[in-house]
């Protein structure tokens, strides 16, 4: 597949090319995984105990947030939460954060400032800490890109790994991001304060799961590993074409909160839509059903009230999911994920 | 200083406000240097031998570069030696990167991988290594960022170590990038090809310092390095405040080619406008005489044709500088370097 002179094409074909591009002369020795997973991980010769992992998002304002929904606050706490969210999802520990920012001639400094101690309250709740930045000026529109590096003396998990056979789980509940932002983006209050509160709360201080990861890290039969930051479709799909196998997914199984299914019903939209809308920055994993057990009992101790549901299996249907609805129909798997659950925008990997 | 409502204020001001923010707490043991240098250092505890540095820059379209005069592989190329200087500023060997770049919908896949191909090439040359980045869309401009991790086992050389009596130093020529950015700008041949080949060329791909950042972390005379990005005024101003010192530098010392004095020349321009403009990405260090002279020596040896010129010296006139013209003038310093050399729009650090 060679680079073409139209428009960019899907985000898999891309990251091809920059694997061909960037991997094509023999690698550093020290380098255990380039481009392509949650984040790369590179391992300093003198000390083989220690691996780092690092990873790098981008947002861009009317793309990834608004400024007439997300405060400066919310837009550097998101941005944090993204990079740490992919952190956890190697296993590792986060550590060093640098944050980059171009801004138009309208941001105040004190805008800057907020948007600072979003990224800073976000990276304390891991101990990760902000070392350094960029700031310059935009002609327009925002930009922001963050770097995270995580350290970590046990294996590292990544989305390539999962084997026939696996039970597929994810932590927490889904679509409560994607609920949030739609009840921001419907207005007015359609729910009650209660629940509003709930779903805008956790779309606005998405919180990685850093625990989680390095508990699913420490266990041995977990097979793999990634982040759900695109939506459970298209990221469980993600993780198929990683591992060249395929999947099976029950609706009734994924877990939902009763406010997502109450503000969906209140906006007249299929709850699965905002299971697919994304940032819910929720681990799925795949392992033995006995080690995914185990796991969710380790963490049922240390972070009460964090859920482990396991959502389906992994089988011999390459890079295939398939939907088994609660009314008995079955959707049909595009390559990367659910059609049916395919956003036209997304936010980068 | 309290966050305002106002337009971002100066650089020192918003610097000191992220390390208010950001080094509030105390710091991790491995933090060895945060916010406010070319790079942040950190030291993994289990190996106290080997020091990471990190650094990160932000280049927006039409700040940065402009697509009528830079092509996509020269984006990437400048992009990547933007973070190169800081890392060898440091002293320290450039490994790892990560870029992120957002592209309205007129960019093609071609454009991008040529991007990649500018940033892998610059890399190469130092061994430099990209593991990781994210690509999204943006609505209208173009923005890029890049953080890069260097790995050094000798002491890293900081911008706040310039001591009174120290001679002031720099490597190669000055001025030729923003000669060749005023002739690129100029748009037709004011000067012979192969003159405006010469300063297009270093324009378009500057080449970090890297061996001599190390050659000069290893000599123990020398007491401050930082890179000249911004231009000599700016950034021996950012040495001086961070050293708590003043500096004197001698017009006739500044070393600046023969194709620069012709550019200056054809397009009616002072050739010190070009010496401050800024991406020179040369070596401005402090040390003690005899220490420069030797690294200049071992450089000669290591890397022919690579000069290191002396260029004034550090004086007891807390954060100024004069600027000794040749005509017998000197020009008085504001706090940050010249006035007559401060350009209102310039890259960010």
């Amino acid at each position: 597949m060679c680079p073409s002179n139209e428009t960019p094409g899907s985000e898999g074909e891309l990251i091809r090319l920059f694997k061909d591009l960037f991997e094509s002369d023999s690698p550093p020795a020290d380098l255990i995984l380039g481009i392509g997973d949650d984040a790369a991980v590179f391992e300093p010769g003198a000390d083989p105990e220690t691996r780092f992992v690092v990873t790098t998002d981008m947002l861009v304002e009317d793309v990834h947030f608004r400024r007439n929904i997300h405060s400066f606050y919310d837009i550097g706490w998101r941005t944090a939460a993204a990079n740490l969210s992919d952190v956890a999802a190697m296993g590792a520990l986060p550590r060093w954060g640098v944050a980059t920012i171009a801004v138009p001639s309208n941001v105040t400094t004190h805008d800057i400032m907020e948007f600072a101690r979003g990224i800073r309250d976000a990276m304390s709740e891991h101990g990760a800490w902000v070392i350094g930045g960029d700031l310059t000026r935009s002609t327009d529109k925002i930009s922001i890109s963050m770097t995270l590096i995580g350290e970590t003396t046990i294996r590292v998990l990544t989305r390539s790994g999962a084997q026939l056979g696996d039970v597929i789980a994810v932590t927490g509940h889904l679509g409560a991001s994607g609920a949030g932002l739609a009840l921001l983006e419907a207005g007015d209050t359609k729910v009650s304060e209660e629940i509003g509160d709930a779903v805008v709360g956790k779309h606005l201080r998405p919180d990685a799961r850093v625990l989680a990861g390095q508990v699913f890290a420490n266990s041995e039969g977990i097979h793999a590993m990634m982040d759900i930051s695109d939506g459970l479709g298209i990221d469980l799909g993600r993780l198929c074409l990683a591992s060249r196998v395929g999947a099976r997914v029950f609706e009734e199984l994924i877990p939902v909160s009763d406010e997502v299914l109450k503000v969906a019903e209140a906006l007249g939209r299929d709850h699965l839509d905002f299971v697919n809308s994304g940032e819910d920055f929720e681990l799925l994993v795949t392992g033995d059903r006995k080690a995914v057990e185990s796991a969710a009992r380790i963490l049922a101790n240390e972070s009460p009230g964090l859920l482990v549901s396991i959502v389906g299996e992994i089988i011999d249907a390459p890079f295939g999911i398939n939907l088994a609805r609660v009314d008995g129909s079955v959707i049909n798997p595009s390559q990367l994920g659910w059609d049916h659950f395919r956003r036209s925008e997304g936010p980068g990997e």
